[in-house]
């Protein structure tokens, strides 16, 4: 990204070459292994982890706003942290896993018809290169060559016909990564609400330390965002923050409105 | 899908007139528009109702295990259905619209590479094509075909360089669908536990009425997830109970537990 911006640079400074140059330069970094490799569980930690804080927190608001002991936020910030964690996890691997059984049998699928139907395919390959403007013996000849390859084949359908870009992630790891990165991230309002009760001066004010400290890991986890999803850092930070601050006060103000009509 | 399972047992049963018609049927179906258009929304509507009706419920079951009484068990149940349903939300919200952005972004800077590197650009579809198998004439008047559109060129690009498919989703709509499926997937626990409590018989037990009703909501919603998740209704059905069960498992003993510590 970062090169493609400095090829448009240099061109619009008028130096041409140096634009190719880093053209060039971009050219190869493209090559190399593709970065949403680097980032496959990299987004569930992220996620998983902007996930926890956020829900974590919604709940030690709304128990703050309901005037419980501070005791009962613990209690709850606990339950919900490892319940909530659970479902998470267990969520993103049966998610993964579906995906991953569905590419399988589409593949599956395609090759069985590869197999016994090649007329009906080939007619499908040549619609689909049609449509890419090629006609005549130009189309027949690439017809040929996709199609006398299987592998090549049905990699052409997966993509072309079904739009299915296949994506190889282990199930178990991303739902491990969610449950773990859920954890440590929920775990941040919980601990800043107990390390506020061990100094006397901020006792008192425990639920506006966990809201600081909160704020702060919210615009820390948010920004990290940034690395899976194409935002600029300060932007994704500011707007988890927004999300965090929403679901709060949310929370808060239905915990504070209940009580009065319950009492 | 169906149409292949019927082509596949024609086969089989040495009725290759009777495959070949069902397969005709199922290449004429894959030609109408594609089963996930229809599924756009539905996915956020279904994956929304999910999250609220597991993570609303988590609540309960946490608040039940620390002995709080039925009104805390409503509050608090509302504070987070509304404190996580927005946050669900704004987060389905911004990762579309970052989604959109992302992809429009490289698009834009695909079409820029196309018109000011022609030469560079052509050489990696050339590259693409090489890899599918083609050379020589014929590989030249493909990469001819495709670089005469500059909209067919990009796209091209876009697919087999960037790996990307552009999806063209509203984020607001999605956003929307989530907060508004998130709500009523959520409501189910709350609405049960308050329908016990109106009934004398019932009063003493709101929390098990809870449980049964829930779970059995958790099995319908989770069997409508098997629309959008690709697989069998039972079984996505049990998964979801399975996850429920075990986040609410996991809340009510760590309020169990806590509360014996607190007291």
């Amino acid at each position: 990204m970062k090169r493609v911006d400095e090829a448009r640079r240099a061109y619009r400074q008028g130096d041409p070459d140096a634009a190719a140059r880093a053209h060039e330069m971009n050219r190869i970094a493209a090559e190399e292994p593709h970065e949403q490799e680097r980032g496959k569980y990299l987004s569930d930690a992220v996620l998983g982890a902007s996930d926890g804080i956020v829900t974590t927190f919604a709940v030690v608001a709304g128990v703050t706003g309901a005037a419980l002991s501070p005791t009962i936020v613990l209690i709850l910030g606990l339950a919900n942290l490892l319940g909530d964690g659970l479902s998470m996890a267990a969520g993103t691997y049966l998610g993964e896993r579906s995906e991953v059984d569905y590419q399988q049998k589409e593949r599956e699928r395609e090759l069985w018809e590869v197999r016994h139907f090649p007329e009906g395919e080939r007619a499908e390959v040549r619609e689909i290169y049609r449509k890419k403007g090629l006609s005549g013996e130009v189309l027949e000849q690439v017809v040929e060559a996709i199609t006398a390859d299987e592998e090549r084949w049905v990699e052409t359908m997966m993509r072309e016909e079904l739009e299915i870009i296949e994506e190889r992630k282990d199930p178990l790891r991303a739902g491990l990564t969610t449950f773990v990165s859920f954890l440590v991230g929920g775990a941040i309002p919980l601990v800043a609400y107990i390390l506020a009760g061990l100094f006397p001066a901020l006792a008192a004010h425990g639920f506006w330390a966990s809201v600081v400290i909160t704020a702060l890991a919210m615009f820390t986890v948010g920004s990290m965002r940034s690395i899976v999803i194409h935002k600029p850092w300060h932007r994704a930070g500011l707007e988890m923050l927004a999300v965090g601050g929403l679901a709060a006060v949310a929370a808060y103000g239905v915990g504070y409105f209940l009580r009065g009509l319950a009492s």
